[in-house]
């Protein structure tokens, strides 16, 4: 397959204000979008670095995918999402070479994007995200 | 200050061989350079990803940062580097505002680069690096 670009890097923070505020101060970043997902137990920023983009991500409660991330590995960087043309046929193609994927069809993540996760263990420890792009 | 970009996504593997094998056969990663640091404990590869790119960073041992890392972490994102145009006169704003930086004044990093590191407590638990720009 063929990644676009890194799409989004996505951050698992505590306290979303305090983080969106220290993207501001010490990168320069804007909010581009924020929206909570009660579904997925997730409040997000998407932030703007310049070109590049951020997605701050904060839990909902202590029993969902972040939170139980923030207590297993504390605040850090959750996943890296590669933008890919055609998200259907990627994933196809991932799972004929045996690729462990999350999402074996895509899915509507945040934002409104159509996603699909890949395992870290076929990534070597990183959480892999495809987001279907232009 | 003002971040023009995310410049690299650093990320720690056990092989740096194994490891852009698979960012080639999954990402279509393309390797742009690759080297061994002796001072730094590390071999590094940069590899572009679409438009942008990740530096996949293996340890020389275990007693080198990146050593350190994957014994405590596991093998994973390790660091964000993004781009400014100004590395000495961006870290004096940082300092001034109080971040923690790990390294004062810029220093010569891999593959050449100008940069510098801020540390995780200053940025939500991810450890940040700055690389000087055009």
């Amino acid at each position: 397959m063929h990644a676009k670009r890194i799409h989004h890097l996505g951050v698992a923070v505590e306290n979303l204000d305090e983080a969106v505020d220290t993207y501001q101060r010490l990168f320069g970043a804007e909010v581009e979008r924020r929206e909570t997902v009660q579904a997925q137990g997730v409040e997000a920023a998407a932030v703007r670095v310049g070109e590049s983009r951020v997605e701050l991500l904060a839990a909902l409660g202590a029993e969902t995918p972040v939170g139980k991330f923030l207590a297993n590995r504390g605040p850090g960087m959750h996943h890296v999402a590669y933008e890919v043309s055609d998200l259907h046929r990627e994933l196809q193609g991932l799972a004929a070479e045996g690729v462990e994927l999350i999402d074996e069809e895509p899915h509507r993540g945040l934002f409104g994007l159509e996603v699909a996760f890949v395992h870290p263990s076929s990534v070597h420890g990183v959480l892999a995200e495809l987001v279907a792009g232009g």
